[in-house]
């Protein structure tokens, strides 16, 4: 029964001396066994038959929708996978990385070169634990090589990992925050690779952790069905936009019941300082705004630009520097407080969120959904911000992230946070329309998600007219560009 | 005149609020300019025709040659690139990531990525200022959502940026640690990408640091000429190997004139006992033994791993932890002390290396020519190094990381360190002879190359031969195996 594992070896084993079972050996060993990469069906149980990708590409530059000050023209893209299994209840797990365009091709090459890891499994193996496959992934000697835990082939695995848990929620019949929320604290203690954070978080302390939060978990479920959690709004504060479409978009999130706004800063002070009065006269003194630098600054211009636009009362400044740069990032939280100081969405991994919490870097972790290693990484993220007692706030917008994190922060509230004070998942009006469950949000709230699954599915004519370069959209922008300049 | 540039503009306008030319509108620029999207050919001067990608792989795994506690089975493996020009001189450029096998095809994938951003280029503009190219490439903001700066996108910029620098090195008919050597300080500086580390570097202080090492640059690089660089070997200490073989290379070793040797450590406890001692008895009490345990545990495990195995006098361990780890190298220093740390081989780029020196977190610096944004970012972490005062061992071995990588340290000998006490190049003797000018070692010391060029150009009949999986070698193979299993 999947969620009566009492066995947690699991997540010992790699860090013991001369472990017999290393993730490493067993994922040499998945690679030998033939009736993994041999057999696509087997008498006893389903298995996945294939995995099929896709490179969809949306034109969103031309209306500068999401720019900012290191994106100034982004074509939301989504390097997109579907894990096909022979079960006859005719379930498939979806997933996707987001990326801003140009090289979503690399992206769906190294979702391809995870293959032979997958098909032939065994499917209710699978899902009842997608942490062993989270770790044979991570663990492929060959391919860590090209990483490790980070970048493109890290993101590839993630979007492999997080269709594996789409497989597993709809097989279920739960949406996936359900699935977690539910889940033994055992068992999802063993879907956790502690490799590298043993030294801030250890299996037993995430365990009292788990189990704390199961107090009150039914009364919270209830409360998250008929209230939603919070949200905020970034889409008021494109670089982009012009001051008038601010105003009348930061006015609009107020009616909306939006109690939080994001402003994109960090190209051109003098438009920072404009635009932060704008927005601020738009929305009063009592409503949130975060602003957003998107790494555009080094430690010490980051502590002036911000200083500087501090009598505006930002709430969060966000992405100052290089995700990259832990120590940076306290040295800013030092000299801007009380200004917050957030960051996330370009975190590559659990290794760098541990050691951002251990310097005492950020007041707000932003986790995302298609950045890091899929649900079992963002786990581990999670567990570390509860035991540091950080709040999460997750980065979303792009194609499909406000759908995928949704259930992050819903599992997070039920089973491990208990509160959403000081809490909000970023939304952006984009591209919902192409999802099969997209995101409902009411008074600046996420609705709940009901349907079974990680709503990762985007729908088939959509990934029929933005498939690229072969999509029925781009086939036709072509030839229209093609007329235009003839 | 390319060393005649007193124009340092470019490090700083990244960093001015507002600037007018920031790398990121460089490079939209440069992919609007139909003159470099599109004409192959100018009437004034030449240009890049095509960038040539093969996806070369080498079966190294069935002799166990490099296996470690974390790669047990390596087929080194390289994506290699060759710029092309319509010059009439006849001379290309050549790169190349080095890979250990699956996911070569992936890496091949992101250089071809690149290829709008170089084909129809001048080369003479290429060659005065490959940080241009660096800077358009790692600035490319649809690209630069894969890492940032990390990963196969990185590690795909720095094969295609060290192409560059093998190509303006043979058009002037210089070694590139002579080219680079010889080079005006000024130059230097502006070819350094200064975001995010000028916390700890500025580019007066890197201007101060390769002014000092002008004194006395011309006996060094005699000196360089007569007796090399010193080299330490990895050759006996593979996981795979049995201990007798171990010995007998141990002082093979001794007997070619190395001073360090290195051993893999971290799979089994009594596994590393047994062979630290029998490396130890076989090279007597001067000669260093360095162990490197490739990021196999974490932070407790390798304080007390390490602490167990100091009775056998290790020089330094390599990688105890995550490449990610900044705080945990820095506290697992801490503990292990008087035995030095090392790493830097899967260090992702300069903003970590520059953490890894402010946090005091490594006694050894270890830069690997294929795994940063090639020779520019090298150039920083060779300058970061010199702020700090930390000497620099650099990782070799693979396939052509010798190659590559003896030439940056032969400049930071020349012009920067001054010396090469406490330094030595890791040296492994496979695969050399793939290339066209291979490493020449003599009595432990890597010969200083004399022919134009990053030595980084294979044998077309190796790439014949291993091109994955059309090259002879790999036919023929498939045929053998269809064979031995028929």
């Amino acid at each position: 029964m999947e969620f009566d594992r009492r066995d947690i070896r699991g997540m010992d084993c790699q860090s013991r001396p001369g472990a017999l079972e290393s993730p490493w050996r067993e994922t040499s060993d998945v690679l030998a066994r033939p009736s993994v990469k041999g057999s696509h069906l087997s008498a006893t149980s389903a298995r996945i038959t294939a995995i099929d990708t896709s490179d969809i590409r949306f034109p969103t530059s031309r209306e500068l929708d999401g720019s900012d000050a290191m994106n100034p023209d982004p074509d939301y893209s989504a390097a997109y996978v579907v894990l096909r299994t022979d079960a006859d209840d005719g379930h498939e797990g979806h997933g996707f990385v987001f990326t801003i365009g140009r090289g979503n091709d690399v992206q769906v090459a190294a979702i391809e070169a995870l293959r032979p890891h997958l098909v032939g499994r065994p499917v209710d193996e699978l899902c009842a634990d997608p942490g062993s496959v989270a770790r044979d992934l991570t663990g492929d000697s060959q391919l860590r090589w090209l990483g490790p835990e980070k970048g493109v082939m890290h993101m590839a695995i993630g979007a492999v990992v997080n269709a594996v848990w789409d497989l597993a929620a709809k097989r279920r019949g739960l949406p996936l925050w359900r699935l977690l929320a539910e889940g033994d604290p055992e068992w999802l203690v063993s879907q956790v690779d502690f490799r590298y954070i043993e030294d801030a978080l250890t299996p037993e302390r995430a365990l009292e952790l788990l189990r704390a939060g199961r107090e009150g978990a039914a009364a919270r479920t209830a409360a998250l069905l008929e209230h939603g959690y919070p949200g905020y709004t970034t889409s008021p504060g494109w670089l982009g936009y012009s001051d008038e479409k601010l105003t009348r978009l930061a006015e609009q999130a107020v009616a909306d019941g939006f109690t939080q706004i994001k402003l994109k800063v960090g190209a051109d002070f003098g438009d920072d300082v404009r635009r932060m009065r704008a927005a601020r006269a738009a929305v009063g003194p009592d409503v949130r705004i975060a602003i957003d630098a998107n790494q555009r600054w080094g430690v010490a211009e980051a502590v002036s630009w911000v200083t500087a636009l501090a009598e505006f009362d930002p709430y969060w400044i966000e992405e100052p520097t290089s995700p990259d740069d832990v120590l940076g990032h306290a040295a800013i939280r030092k000299a801007v407080a009380p200004v917050r100081v957030a960051t996330g969405e370009h975190v590559q991994n659990r290794i760098v969120f541990k050691q951002l919490l251990q310097a005492g870097a950020i007041d707000v972790l932003q986790i995302d959904a298609a950045r890091v290693g899929g649900v079992n990484e963002n786990l581990a993220i999670l567990l570390l911000a509860a035991a540091f007692d950080v709040p999460v706030c997750p980065h979303a917008g792009g194609v499909g992230l406000c759908e995928l994190v949704q259930h992050l922060s819903m599992f997070d509230f039920v089973a491990l946070a208990g509160t959403t004070e000081d809490r909000a998942i970023e939304y952006v009006d984009h591209l919902h329309e192409h999802f099969t469950t997209p995101v409902v949000m009411r008074r600046g709230h996420y609705t709940a998600p009901v349907a079974p699954g990680f709503s990762a599915q985007m729908r088939p004519e959509s990934i029929d007219a933005y498939r690229y370069p072969d999509g029925t959209f781009w086939v036709a922008d072509r030839a229209r560009q093609e007329g235009g300049t003839a």
